[in-house]
C-alpha cells in the first residue's frame, strides 16, 4: 500500500517551532527515495512532520527523530500518536552525540543541526549505508554553503542541489492572492557503491 | 514495491518538445496521489515524462497519453519502451475529442490543452470518478487564470493551487551557480463525494 | 538634485494597510520614469509610500493619491507631512469616479482598484498624456490577467510585464536567513505617439 | 536632468559575456544611490551595461570599468560609444591590482571578481569614501556567502542583502508565458561615518 506525502500542514499539532511545509516535504521525501524497510534518521525533527511522513513510507522500517528542544519532543510524540506512526522514536538531544547507538541509516534527513552541521556531515559516511541518501534542507545561506562545501569535497558522494520558492494561492472572495513561503534549498547526497 | 518519481530529465529521450522538469513531476505526482490500479489520462503528454512516472506508480492501472503532435507521439512511444512502462497508451489527437471512448479516470493530468482548456474542464466532471484528481500545470497566466476561474466555480470540486519556482544549483569548478527553471503553477482539483 | 527611491519600509507610518515594499517601489518607479514636472496619479495609494517617493522624484510636479479607506487617507497625510512631500494631494474615494477633474497624467500608478480595474483601464487612454506610463502592480492572478488582457488589446499601448519574487536576507547571530516577500507582478503600459 | 536606468537589454552590444539584466540593474543602481559627481568603480564590468547606466546617473563624475577579458573591454568601449557615456573609462585587468592609482570611490559595484572577492573586500575600506556604497551582485552561493561573511564582520559597514528572482512575461499570440531569469543576490554595504 503506497503512502503519498500529502498530510496538510494544519493537520499537524504545532507549537511555535518552525515546520517544513507540505510542498517541501514532498520534494524532500522524493529525494530520500524511502523504501518500506528503511532506517531513517531525522536530525532537527521539529514538529516531526517529516519524520511522520517518512515513517508512513517505511512501515516496516524505523525513524529516529532527533530533537533538542523539549517542546519539539512533545510535539513529535503528539503527532506520532495522532498519525499512528508507531515506528517513529523521538530522541531528545543534539546530533552527533544523540546518534550514538543508532543503527546505520538508509536515509539521513537534516532540517536543523544546532550549529553542528560540519561535525554531522564529516561523520555522515559512517552513519550511512552504501547507496544511502542524506537530504539537507537549508533556510540559511551558511547551511547551504557549508553543506555544498563539505559534501562536494567527498568523492564517495554524489551531490545534487536546488532551491524551491513556493507561493501558495489563497482563494479570497473574488480573487486569488499569491502568498510566498520562505525559499528553501534542498541538497541531496547519495553515497556511491565504490 | 513503491515507485519514486525520480527519473532524471536527461534520461528521457527528448526532441524539441518542452518537458515537465523533475522537481515539477515530483510535485504533480504527489498531488495526483496515484494508486496502483488507477486509470490516468495525461492531456498534452509531450515527451511522456509524466505519463511514464505515473504509469510506474500505477503498475496495475493504465495511462492514456494524449498528444496532438506526431513528434510527441514518437517520443512517448520511445520513452515508454525505454522505461518499460507497458501500461502507457499513446493517443494521437486533441482533448476533448481524443478522450472519446476512454474509461472514467481516477486522475487527469493537464499539461497542455491546445486551446481547449475551458472545454476540457467543463467536461471534467463526467470524465472523472468521485474522489478523482485533476492536476493542471500552468506556464501561462491565461491557463492559470482560466483553470482557477472554471474550477473554483464548480461546487463539486475542492481546488488548491501554488506556484513553484525551482532554481537548480550547478556545480562548477570552484563555485555553485543558480540556474532558474521557468516558474510553473500547479492547480489540484479533487472531486468530492457528495 | 536627484532623488533615489530608497526610503526604508519601517520609516513610513503604517497601520494595518498593506504597503508596497521598498524593492518593489524601486522597480515600479524605474518603470514610471518620472520627470521633475510630472503629473502622477496613484490609484489605491494605501499608506502613500509610492506617492511620496514619486513626489520626491517630481518636486515641480504633483501627485494625486487616491485612496478609498479613511485609515489610508490619514496615513497618506501623516507620511506626506513626515517626508515633507508637499506636492502630494490625498483624495478620498474610488477610481474612476475620484479621478473627475484631475489633470491629464504623465504617470498612473495602480496598486489597488477596488474592483474597478477594468473600468479604469478602459478609460486610461483619456487620462494619460501621449508617452505617458501606466504601471500596475498585481498581487492577484485576476489583476495580472485582466491588466494584460485589456492593455494588450489596445494598439495605442506598448505593454511589458514581469514578476518579482524578492527574498530579504535577515542577519541573525551566526547565520543569514532567507525571508520571502510575496511575489508581485509589474505591468508597464506606455502610450505611443501615433 | 534625471537619468532613469531603463536601457533595454537588447540595446546593448553583447557578445558571449553574461550581462546583468535590466531589472537587476535597476535594483543595483537604486542601492548605489549615485549622485551626479560620484566616482564609481565597476569591478567585473562585463559588457559595461551597469557602468554605462551608472555613468548616465553621474554625468559630472567618472566610472572606471574594470574587466579582465579582452572581449569585455571591446564591448565596454563599443557600448560606451553607442550610449555616449564619455565618462566611462575601460581598464583592462583584474581587481585589486587594476585599482592601483584610481581615486577613492563613492560607489564600488562588484559583478565579478575573478576569484579575488575576499582580497577586494578586505581592501574595500581603503578604496571607499565615508558614506560610500559597495553593491555586490552574486550569482553563486560562494560569492553570496563570502560577501556576507566578510562584510558583516566589519563594524564600519552597514550590510543589507536580498535575493531577486525575476520572471519576464513573454506575450505570445494568445497567451503570456512566464520566463525566469536566473536568481541573483544583491548585497549593499554602506560605510558609516564614525
Amino acid at each position: 500500500m503506497t503512502y503519498f506525502p500529502g498530510i496538510q500542514d494544519d493537520e499537524f499539532i504545532r507549537g511555535d517551532i518552525p515546520m517544513t511545509k507540505q510542498e517541501i516535504r514532498i520534494l524532500v521525501l522524493a529525494k530520500a527515495k524511502i523504501s518500506p524497510h528503511d532506517i531513517i534518521v531525522d536530525i532537527g525533527a521539529g514538529t516531526g512532520s517529516l519524520s511522520i511522513e517518512a515513517a508512513l513510507q517505511a512501515p516496516l522500517g524505523r525513524v529516529y527523530a532527533i530533537e533538542r528542544h523539549a517542546e519539539g519532543i512533545d510535539l513529535i510524540r503528539a503527532n506520532t500518536a495522532k498519525f499512528m506512526a508507531a515506528n517513529v522514536e523521538a530522541i531528545s538531544g543534539s546530533a552527533p552525540q544523540a546518534l550514538q547507538g543508532l543503527p546505520v541509516a538508509d536515509v539521513i534527513l537534516i532540517g536543523g543541526s544546532g550549529g553542528h552541521l560540519s561535525e554531522i556531515l564529516h561523520n555522515s559516511d559512517k552513519l550511512l549505508k552504501v547507496q544511502g541518501r542524506i537530504v539537507i534542507t537549508a533556510i540559511t545561506i551558511e547551511t547551504l554553503y557549508e553543506a555544498l562545501f563539505i559534501m562536494q569535497g567527498k568523492p564517495e558522494f554524489d551531490v545534487e542541489a536546488f532551491g524551491a520558492q513556493i507561493s501558495r494561492i489563497k482563494h479570497l472572495k473574488t480573487s486569488n492572492m499569491l502568498q510566498a513561503l520562505n525559499p528553501i534549498y534542498i541538497i541531496t547526497c547519495t553515497k556511491k557503491s565504490l
